[in-house]
């Protein structure tokens, strides 16, 4: 059969979705050709309006529909959550007792991607740091290679500034079986072996 | 984090088509917020013109934006196959040789889900066998009970109009060990046992 374009064209936007291929995408045309024509002008708009009013908060980086976001506005900012992008925000925000602020630096340093320090947002956090009163920088970058270095590179520029520089502690996960834990993590897990 | 409505928005939109749960309807929609302007202003009105375009065929009730579909128009209408829904007449084109017509059903008879034989397209399939010279009907509805149940109505209803009628045979699919074989399908492959 040739398929008619219009059919085609939406099963290629679908497609553009992280994680879907062919398969998906075209289930999902399919839901939207089932669907009453308001339900998908109202998922369309939605669309356009998520993209048209949100934007990134002028401060941390984060998503945010007005200038300022509100955790930048109404938390404490002198202490400052370091994460790799915006969306890891949400993620953190699952700890109920943190109440400080984020900086989203929009990546990690990784000269495979083509990524240096400068294409990041680390300049801005220096900055930061300086001229606010922080007390504690966290580092949530993922516990990888890249993420590793981008710490540390971190840390280094932020020592001179007197700031107390903290990251994410590595250890066996919750749940974990000790038996199922690969090398790396158990060695990380006993060199951080802390008192009971 | 209170989030943002128009995220918020967005994100139930995605929940919305199938298989998607809030996690994957999350990364959709931060996936959208990352993307250029532009590339979501094609998205959403390839969404809209696929529902404006595509309906359904007057005939044999697949997905088209002609008043008649492709294969309606150009392909022998004396071989009918009958699927459950729109969306099986792409699975069906999988096989290249088939050269015939469809006849989407738009379900199953059913009656846990309150759906009888005047639910369904089926009057429209017998006046269409009644009207052309229709020489084989085969009945593709899947394997479970209410495409039995369905499959042998439709049999019933066809038979006095001197029509063969036809159904997907059921046995061991390729690739699969006997081994794994459940019961079922077994004793249907047996039954249908064919001489070599």
């Amino acid at each position: 059969m040739e398929q008619n374009e219009s059919l085609q064209r939406l099963i290629e936007s679908f497609k553009s979705l992280p994680g879907v291929g062919y398969k998906t995408a075209q289930r999902y045309a399919y839901f939207v050709l089932e669907q009453p024509m308001d339900e998908i002008q109202e998922f369309s708009s939605n669309m356009l309006r998520a993209k048209q009013n949100i934007h990134f908060c002028k401060v941390c980086g984060g998503f945010t529909d007005t200038e300022i976001c509100q955790i930048c506005q109404n938390r404490d900012n002198t202490l400052i959550c370091v994460v790799k992008s915006a969306k890891d925000i949400d993620v953190m925000e699952k700890i109920k007792d943190f109440c400080g602020v984020y900086h989203v630096l929009g990546g990690t340093i990784s000269p495979l991607d083509n990524k240096g320090p400068n294409d990041l947002r680390i300049k801005e956090l220096v900055e930061r740091v300086a001229k606010q009163k922080v007390k504690e920088v966290v580092i949530a970058t993922n516990p990888d290679v890249e993420g590793d270095v981008t710490a540390h590179y971190i840390a280094k520029l932020l020592k001179p500034l007197d700031v107390k520089v903290t990251r994410l502690a590595q250890g066996i996960s919750m749940g974990t079986e000790i038996e199922y834990a690969d090398e790396v993590t158990l060695t990380k897990a006993f060199e951080s072996r802390g008192e009971i």
